[in-house]
């Protein structure tokens, strides 16, 4: 313990005192925060996440931009009677990432770092580069090249330096982690800091409160690197470990059939993830051919009784223009979970609650 | 009175039952509703802004996309200790526009239209278009001439049909218009119907209720139309006749120089505002030169002891920069209040809060 955090864990059985260079396990494995019990007293008059700071393995630090709190709304006012819908694109940098970007750069002040690092092509590097700011942190983020002009403008715009990296998404994590090694700059990833998961916990926080204090029969979540299934099992779980709900809900993971190894693996009843070589999708925001913490969204969804299923570009296409002909407006790897939604769900009960979100704004789509 | 809804009335004294073909007075002057006294017992399972169903002239038909309840945050962790920002652009379409949208919709239904017609450049007719898409009913939205591809994709998205004005702003305001009286559609006008404002209210609501049931001294406010000042000043008048609070905050509207016709009538001592030749502002969403209700925002600013003040476009851009710096990211439009509320204010002592909008979304501008 350091600060009052917990220690890092790793499957292998090691364990590590919270640190700011300290990014993954010595086998090379990510790291996990042991459970946290949680205190279900949130706090009324606050209506961003740190509404939940007794459920937070982080203290307030005064940090936000206002995230947490997005609507859950019904698909339509008519048919789908079950089906509800969370809006994370109603987030302040346009997507659910702000949950876990608001911790890690949290965190990154509390162990007294003056520096982060992150990489992505999307909505995580531009949440920390905002959050960084917001905190008056120094940001390096890695993209890839081909990474859209408008949001390096954003990316910029916070003040952070940008560094592309000529190559793929994985030439890009491993440019970054290179230079959390070299510099010992805190590694604010969305992939391996457990913390990350910690804020996308308060996705299940709010479902729950929303429903009266109930949990659904089913989440349906889109699965790249398994930020939202992870994060929202770790939610539910808490409330479960608190006697608050009987069971988590069934999780069913949706993968682009284009890339999808959990989904393989899951079919092939594997417990590990073999990368796959990924054909060209739209769903680009969860287009990860070896996804680190792909076993573990593997056991959730067992343990869970849930499924990981495939949508193909033809359903996301589809699913997209569904949500756009009701007034929702999202990217295309948005309406991934919804064009899975949609469909009947493997073990579902007709009419029972299904939640499903709508992950990133369809403004952050280039036309 | 009809379906329970109150009379539209002008300022020259006639008056209207309500009726979807009714948009402005014989007169050609703008349309209001008298005041309604307001019930505050907001419902604080309801995360939309319908929790103020006590306080609207609407009945809540279950129309939402998730709007209101958007964060009230401070500008700054350390200085600036009395300016609070109202993140507006956290919003289902990305700008405060939602609020009176949904009510135009809400309205349209009520009445029994089934086709719905707006003219905007910008937020208003995306609004419009998405939450007509979700009521199911049919939207031409007109719009000028060099609309960006990203907003007509996006109005087409959401089903609505797309009337491309050759011309000004002007003129594709009097050719939605001419529609109108054409066809008998509702025109869903954020200029002229007063029910926009009505749902604007709610702006001040939440201001309220997240600030403990308290006003801030003072309101800064960018204004075109005036909708946001309009609707603000209705929200807070309403509180004050409910003996909720003391009286409205002094209300600082902002024009970007280069327009700001309302303005130079204030600067002039005058009631009426004369339409003026605009300069080309990055604020486009307020570049309004023959401001419909511009008389009106006089008399409130009057009223609540507040000013009319400019900014220029150095300062916008310098405004848009710091807010970007702190993480907040929004289109230059949206810089336009904080712009003015960053300068010492007109008659504010040193401290006393304040609140700004930030209405827009960065991810909406064009690169």
């Amino acid at each position: 313990m350091r600060d009052g955090l917990p220690d890092y864990i790793c499957a292998c059985g090691r364990s590590y005192p919270p640190a700011a260079a300290r990014w993954r396990c010595e086998c090379g494995g990510p790291l996990d925060l042991a459970p946290v019990p949680l205190t279900w007293t949130p706090d009324l008059d606050d209506d961003t996440l740190w509404r939940y700071a007794g459920a937070l393995v982080l203290p307030d630090l005064g940090l936000t931009l206002g995230e947490g709190l997005t609507p859950l709304i019904r698909a339509t006012s008519d048919g789908e009677p079950g089906l509800l819908l969370k809006v994370e694109y109603a987030s302040p940098t346009g997507s659910f990432k702000d949950r876990g970007a608001v911790m890690l750069v949290t965190l990154a002040r509390l162990l007294g770092a003056g520096r982060v690092v992150a990489d992505s092509s999307g909505n995580a590097g531009t949440a920390v580069a905002a959050y960084a700011a917001r905190a008056g942190l120094r940001a390096e983020i890695f993209v890839p090249e081909g990474t859209s002009g408008k949001k390096l403008q954003q990316i910029r715009g916070h003040g952070a330096e940008v560094t592309v990296v000529q190559g793929s998404r994985e030439d890009t994590a491993a440019a970054a982690a290179a230079r959390v090694e070299e510099t010992g700059a805190f590694y604010a990833s969305h992939v391996y800091n457990p913390y990350f998961h910690d804020g996308v916990k308060t996705y299940a926080l709010e479902i729950f409160e929303r429903l009266g204090g109930t949990a659904p029969a089913t989440l349906v979540l889109p699965a790249g690197n398994g930020t939202l299934v992870i994060g929202a099992y770790l939610g539910f779980a808490a409330l479960r470990d608190a006697g608050l709900v009987e069971r988590v809900p069934r999780i069913v993971a949706v993968q682009a059939e284009r890339c999808a190894p959990v989904a393989a693996a899951y079919a092939a009843g594997e417990r590990e993830v073999r990368p796959v070589r990924p054909g060209p999708t739209v769903a680009e925001g969860i287009a990860i051919a070896a996804p680190v913490r792909g076993p573990r969204v593997l056991e959730i969804v067992r343990e869970t009784g849930g499924a990981v299923v495939t949508v193909t570009e033809d359903e996301i296409a589809a699913a997209h223009a569904a949500l756009a002909a009701r007034g929702l407006w999202v990217e295309p790897t948005g309406a991934v979970a919804y064009a899975a939604a949609r469909r009947p769900l493997p073990g579902a009960a007709p009419g029972e609650t299904v939640v499903a979100p709508l992950c990133g704004s369809g403004l952050k789509a280039s036309l």
